[in-house]
């Protein structure tokens, strides 16, 4: 692989996304949902090898990411044709004033420019970070887990056609097929070229990242999502969110991981819950009050608190306070999404300001903390970071602004008076 | 210096400012401001011992960077004032949508929390920093140049009080007295504590930064702005406007370091803007055709045209076109702030439309480039970076925000239907 004429093939077809405008990127949007449809059975058996591969090797909820069925690719569609729905933002003129000294000042929407994302599993999430590159006018390098690279070779072969039949470079969107980390080492010191690198997945993967390069980096760290069962919580509406944000999907990082219960409800609603989470084989790690109330609950030790099971298992622990609660939350949490469930409008005012994390909740299954529902049209990851974006990362947070000033020959000297 | 204990203090304070609101932060700025007229002499007299240190040794532009003259410590006090009676913006609730699930989606605006900026020489720029980030709710440590410690340690005298006075603790705002790059290193560690590090300075600073530490970095670097006259300029106009970018004053980062002259005025323009230069003892490195047309300009080099000279030169080039300017800027500038003089309104829209610059300016002199000027109170830096904030960086620059989610019960299997 040269990366150097991966770099200035990037470089490219960042000119000639400049130069266009959004009737061309809807374009190459509406030509990659007839390409997916078109390509529908070539890149489903491509996905059937891709689980084949890894079956019997990796447990359920890591082959359940993997996977791309009909429902999945009808949604992975829907997806792109949100993103091209979307209203355009690129050039976009807000935050407009005029200053005292008659100095006119705005900002002006812009692509960040050249995006490289290293991520694993999922394979909805090629397409749903091609197109939303696409969409925001954005060059983006792709790289995906080896344990899908049959997949994403079908689905790099529907993204190049689509861009060379609109007439783009087929450089605005690399699909890498060379599975080396020496590739992504290298592709990590071009920090001349690439303004943001978004790794997606483990943290060791981030800490490589972090080792290797001076390239803004989106932090994408796991989600250790908490629902908190608060005293005055509605208990059916409680058992409905516990249990959807647990058990609605094992694999994915909006899906609580533990649980937080105030003492005062936890006798009346922890036994239904128990029970329902038995019929969902998940195993319950409890804090000493929780295993007194429940018989199959097993005693969490300290590193359950900050686990993140992705997995049958949650942990579960009673709580005294909503003070308790979020003190527990923002030591241990991921600061990814935390949610309280109670009837009592200033305990929900309380948890929503003193809970640091990205996305906080009432009332409300942190399974739905994701850019779609949020109405962002897709993600393209969730930060965990502070800077930049934060929680799901839609259109906004591929662009960025330049301030456009304007006057007629005003000067320093002017405003001061001394010229 | 014990650095854990410093993260341990400023971690402290962190949560006594989560505690307070605005009409506290405010109170600290006032004080502030009071502190600063009653230590006056003081810190003045701490600057020309620093001053005197360096006298002889470093050349005028470098000394006149150091100067805390009563003009310039007026400046400082109004601009605390001026952060003082900005609205307050924290806690702001924006963006708010409801979506077609029912799902109601808002943001909140809050303090990005602790903040490190490494900084050189310009004294009015650690009362500027302290400000904003107490503006803002943030705890800062400030590390600044060893050229004015006795300035530094008296300034920061006067926070401490202030801070004391106003009831929180003293480690919302630490100016590091010890010079010690260890120090440095050692807090660069902190990715854990630390959300942002803001490195005002050399090149050679922020690749020792990045080189330490996996904390999100601001990029500040150099200033190497344009003014670009076009054929269609006012000739008067051009002429103030690019001598203030220049002359106004020499060592900041919003100079115009180089000028472009578009081919069919430079005959007209050249011969008296190379007088005027004269005047101000300013050297010309000109091109081919500048050399022609003015006598005592000397032959620039390959490397003039991205020099930041911050100093008693300028590099000017002439130009066939527009769009030979705006490929010379986004060849050689520094992304920092660039103009074009002209009287043609589709030629500054293209200007400003192709030219990548955090700011980009019509017929306004790159000296406005600044918080102040922006309407932004004062800015803690300027960004040449494309991530979180561009340009001049005030107040909201130092925020982030957390997505506030709310429904009535909402889960995923509830909109998937399969409830």
């Amino acid at each position: 692989m040269d990366i150097s004429k991966l770099i200035s093939q990037a470089q490219q077809a960042k000119a000639a996304f400049a130069a266009g405008d959004s009737s061309q990127r809807n374009k190459i949007l509406k030509l990659l949902v007839d390409g997916l449809e078109r390509d529908r059975e070539k890149i489903l058996a491509a996905n059937q090898a891709d689980v084949k591969q890894v079956a019997g090797k990796s447990d359920d909820a890591f082959i359940d990411r993997l996977v791309l069925n009909d429902q999945r690719f009808d949604d992975m569609v829907t997806s792109v044709k949100s993103i091209m729905s979307l209203p355009d933002i690129l050039g976009k003129i807000y935050d407009s004033t005029t200053q005292p000294s008659g100095l006119v000042i705005a900002k002006m929407r812009i692509p960040l420019g050249i995006i490289l994302m290293i991520y694993e599993s999922r394979p909805n999430v090629t397409i749903d970070a091609a197109a939303l590159a696409i969409k925001t006018g954005n060059v983006i390098i792709l790289k995906g887990g080896h344990e899908v690279q049959r997949t994403n070779k079908a689905l790099g072969d529907v993204l190049t056609s689509s861009l060379k039949r609109a007439g783009l470079p087929a450089g605005a969107v690399t699909v890498l097929t060379s599975q080396s980390r020496l590739v992504t080492k290298e592709l990590l010191k071009h920090d001349e070229a690439i303004d943001l690198v978004i790794p997606r997945g483990s943290r060791q993967l981030l800490e490589f990242v972090q080792a290797n390069t001076n390239i803004p980096t989106l932090l994408h760290l796991e989600g250790n999502c908490h629902v908190y069962i608060d005293a005055a919580a509605n208990p059916k509406m409680a058992l409905r969110v516990a249990l959807d944000a647990k058990t609605q999907r094992l694999g994915t990082c909006n899906t609580a991981e533990s649980l937080l219960i105030h003492r005062d409800i936890a006798e009346a609603i922890l036994p239904v819950l128990a029970s329902e989470l038995s019929n969902h084989k998940i195993e319950i790690r409890g804090d000493e009050a929780v295993c007194r109330i429940v018989k199959q609950a097993v005693p969490a030790s300290e590193g359950d608190w900050s686990q993140e099971y992705l997995g049958p298992t949650i942990s579960v622990k009673v709580v005294d306070s909503l003070a308790a609660a979020t003190t527990h939350i923002n030591k241990y949490g991921s600061g990814h999404t935390d949610s309280i469930v109670t009837d009592d409008a200033s305990a929900a005012e309380r948890f929503l300001r003193q809970v640091n994390s990205a996305s906080v909740m009432h009332n409300t299954s942190t399974r739905l903390a994701d850019g779609y529902e949020f109405g962002l049209g897709a993600e393209i990851g969730t930060s965990t970071g502070k800077l930049h974006a934060r929680g799901p990362v839609g259109q906004a947070g591929l662009t960025t602004y330049k301030w456009i000033v304007k006057s007629r020959g005003l000067t320093k000297s002017g405003i001061l008076g001394k010229e």
